[in-house]
């Protein structure tokens, strides 16, 4: 239906599980989704677009933004802070557009606090040992490093219980057409449509 | 995941809204999909086949399991019952196959009262104009008859708040690849497939 609201999904998962590259195909094929786009206190970089790569802030305007709760999560790296702007969201929502947020589970589950009427997609490993081959393979990490992922990993995996949905990433075409699946139905879920249904029959017997 | 068990879908919807169709077409499509089998006390044909066309009984047994709530729905229609035994339902859930029930709006809301945990799936008409069109054109009812269905019709639509998904029946193919959707996120439910995700990481750290 055409008045419809956008719907957030957030996709997630243990590190290694391959976020990016499921998050990389969908977008190939659903050209329909918005990415969501962050909000940062780092300078932008030659060739970046303030609102296209980021929302870029100065830390006193970010922390009052904190203080406002108009983030649905955020984190620091190296000084700097990184969040998902609730005003970008939302309004991306309202106008009509599903938006997709590829995060760590830290970040999903602040997601969860702020944002409960998301649909929260746990992306699943085929195997803890699969996992480790990824992270291994990754070839730039110590293999203590490696072992500390994957305890991380293990810890991650306890968290799906946030979760709506859990989407084995085996193959990335499979865990693409789920994530697809899950986005159509979530659209034809009653609660979210009922109302345009029942308006639209209201008009027709006028 | 193989030791999954199946799950019950229901689609339903006014009369004259094209379920059959869908079912018919979905069928050709769903290959693992299980038919429910219904119970009744006609008297069986020549060329079918017990537990295949129906599960065929006396009007005394028939009774015996409505007392029991054996039935996940009946109906009497000439002086003869017609039900959803929930014995063939559940055998085929636990074995890991989906079954799938294609029924009027009546007996879709006895089935929620007794198998809440069904998948209900409405199947919505294009519009009431259209709705009326595919009645009149069936061609074998009266004017009054035709103003009376679509008054029931109505009423049936009113019942959508039972339902968990609504899938606007615009054209077949459509309708069909929705259910479908619908289908493989269930599939996809954190709370459906939790444990065995978290069986399957424990056997692994063994």
């Amino acid at each position: 239906m055409k008045d419809e609201k956008g719907i957030l999904f957030i996709l997630s998962g243990p590190s290694g599980v391959g976020k990016g590259t499921v998050r990389k195909e969908l977008f190939e094929q659903a050209t329909d989704l918005k990415y969501s786009i962050s909000m940062t206190t780092r300078n932008k970089r030659p060739g970046e677009t303030d609102g296209v790569d980021y929302f870029y802030k100065s830390r006193e305007e970010f922390e009052n933004l904190i203080e406002k709760k108009q983030l649905l999560e955020y984190a620091q790296y190296v000084n700097n802070y990184y969040g998902t702007p609730r005003a970008y969201v939302e309004e991306t929502l309202a106008a009509g557009h599903d938006v997709f947020l590829e995060i760590e589970v830290q970040g999903a589950l602040q997601v969860k606090d702020n944002f409960p009427e998301g649909v929260f997609i746990f992306l699943f490993p085929p195997s803890l040992e699969e996992l480790k081959n990824r992270i291994v393979n990754r070839g730039t990490e110590s293999s203590e490093l490696v072992i500390n992922r994957l305890k991380e990993a293990r810890k991650e995996i306890e968290m799906m219980g946030a979760y709506d949905y859990v989407v084995v990433n085996d193959q990335v075409e499979h865990a693409v057409a789920k994530v697809q699946s899950i986005i159509q139905s979530e659209h034809l879920k009653r609660e979210r449509i009922e109302k345009q249904y029942k308006k639209l029959l209201e008009d027709e017997m006028k």
